[in-house]
């Protein structure tokens, strides 16, 4: 028998809704049944999650009229076309506007399956069932939906809430190496953007987080989406202090983005770009050397690249930037640290700084990154 | 010097927006400035209405970053594919989050670009300048947005509304008689759901309206406008009475489907689905023969197609009609009429009898419509 799940709630009024976190959640009915409106559940998935995971979730489901679209696996999937088949399995089953999407996979699964309940009839329900660490104690939470487009990462999307989040740990035992990495990165940005105390534990409990302790996971996925909650419920649609949570992004889009979908993980990408945007803050004089040089060695201790891609320059990465949906009215705006455990969204930088901060990190005209 | 424009609100709270409705708006600086946030303004439009009008809109927005995306014409053309020649252009011109959109054209320019504002970077700002009569009583009106699916019209879509909407009648003069002709059938629609002294109106004015009379125009646009804004007013996202501008609709989305796209215009479509729900009234013994008959022959009068086609015969027409979005829970439910201005929501009916309605309607089985 499994623990009871712990539940967090989103406090979003009318759209409000629980993150139930656990071990062995994913095969209980109870977590789901309150939160289907009607008789049609469609659950998407892909071809590495589906054979793992899929019967346990229809076995939750049993009594309502189940159906399932599975994907192919990878971010180099996230776009349009392959969006397109969810519509596709919707259809077939004649599904109606009442039905529910369930999105049983990581951060890509759960981003189009949320972006096509958003868009299906013009909006239906769907619940989140993340099996990736990422996914956990990010995607999963607060409603950002979407898809790429070839010239930029998540440009076409949606912000739609789920019903539900079933985030159950025990999937993480499945996870590979590299994307718990990758989860652990975003993991550590909660300490980095607000939470110092939780960015000590996490460098106390590195070891125990690598070797999958239940312990130190539920406990570290929890501290996550209890802040990621927080941050949603205050600013849904991230008109303020949501963009904090972006803090590396910019940077890592731009990896992404230059160096191919699907090459480095997204995680791996937000990793590189803390270290970069710890940089860029060292060189403003807002970070001191010791919390920069923390950042890097605790990212780097969870086997995390630190190191960014020289891409096509500085000048490259910077048009890369440029087309960030963090931008307003040309100017870049970053996620930039003045402590570990306090982050700011500022434009008060010359573009030249940034430059040469990049050029740094990426060892072009012989710098080297500070830290 | 053209007549100042008449304004009608679109009361939403927040997402309030204008109707703009007169001659000669559409190269009005004025009526376009006060509702473009930033610098960056991408104007959506199409092969057809581009040569006529572009030129003018982009005068208008004179000292704004203007660019421009020319689709395809036509309804076939309401798909993803090209939809994402949007997301083209804004990423090509690095458009940000406060750029907006202008949807210059039909109800299928409104449509894309409407729901390209709702997607892009998870949703930017919108002006419908809507140059048909249809688009100007009823779709750049409400915010519905979307693209078809092979599968089923508007099936992927996003409520999202404009900031405001230029309605210039001048732009009915270059409409092609079929299509005016298919908006008179929208205008039709209000009369029947809630304003029989409209539909009388319309009735005394059928010669008018065909002849493009300016002040006639003017004002079936403005009741119409008026009709929609409180409707929509009262029940933003179609939980309730909004669905009465379905009026047609579920027979003719079977029809759009069955015939294929842009072989019927929507509007003949509606029209020979209104005809089908009035006869379909009948059966039930809810609206009276006269009434039946006069509303088969206004729209006859329009030079409407009131003949629905027979399709795959009445047993297919079910199909059709059973992923139409009103369907919930199964349940087939259609907007029908108790009387002219009065129209409900109701699954009050037997398949049997919407079949028998159906056959009839297509001559199946030696029967012939009522009325």
């Amino acid at each position: 028998m499994a623990a009871p799940a712990r539940t967090l709630e989103v406090d979003l009024g009318e759209r409000s809704y629980p993150i139930y976190i656990g071990e062995d959640l994913i095969a209980d009915p109870a977590l789901y049944r309150p939160h289907v409106a009607a008789s049609q559940v469609m659950i998407v998935s892909n071809e590495t999650v589906a054979p793992l995971y899929l019967a346990r979730v229809k076995a939750a489901l049993e009594g309502f009229r189940v159906a399932e679209v599975v994907l192919p696996d990878g971010e180099i999937y996230k776009d349009l076309v392959t969006w397109n088949r969810i519509f596709d399995a919707l259809l077939e089953h004649r599904f109606g506007r009442d039905c529910t999407l369930v999105a049983l996979g990581g951060g890509v699964i759960g981003d189009m399956a949320g972006f096509a309940a958003a868009c299906y009839q013009r909006g239906v329900d769907f619940i989140q069932v993340p099996t990736t660490l990422l996914a956990q104690v990010d995607s999963s939470v607060g409603g950002k939906t979407g898809v790429n487009h070839a010239a930029g990462k998540n440009m076409i999307g949606a912000f739609h809430q789920p019903r539900a989040v079933i985030a159950d740990t025990s999937t993480l035992s499945t996870l590979p190496e590299r994307e718990l990495a990758a989860g652990l990165a975003e993991v550590v940005k909660y300490g980095l953007i607000r939470d110092a105390d939780f960015f000590d534990w996490i460098e106390q409990h590195r070891l125990q987080l690598l070797a999958r302790d239940a312990a130190a996971l539920s406990e570290a996925v929890e501290r996550s989406c209890l802040s990621k909650a927080e941050i949603v419920a205050a600013d849904e649609r991230e008109s303020g202090q949501r963009a904090l949570l972006n803090l590396g992004h910019t940077f890592g889009h731009a990896i992404e983005t230059g160096a191919g979908y699907g090459n480095w993980l997204h995680g791996e990408a937000v990793a590189a770009g803390m270290v970069m945007a710890a940089e860029m803050s060292h060189r403003l004089g807002w970070l001191d050397a010791d919390a920069t040089a923390r950042i890097a060695s605790l990212l780097r201790g969870f086997d995390l690249p630190i190191d960014p891609p020289p891409l096509s320059g500085a000048d490259g990465w910077l048009e890369l930037m440029a087309v960030d949906k963090k931008v307003q009215n040309g100017v870049i705006r970053l996620v930039l640290l003045r402590a570990i455990g306090h982050a700011v969204v500022s434009s008060d930088f010359a573009v030249d700084q940034l430059r040469d901060a990049i050029a740094a990190a990426i060892g072009e005209a012989g710098e080297r990154p500070v830290g």
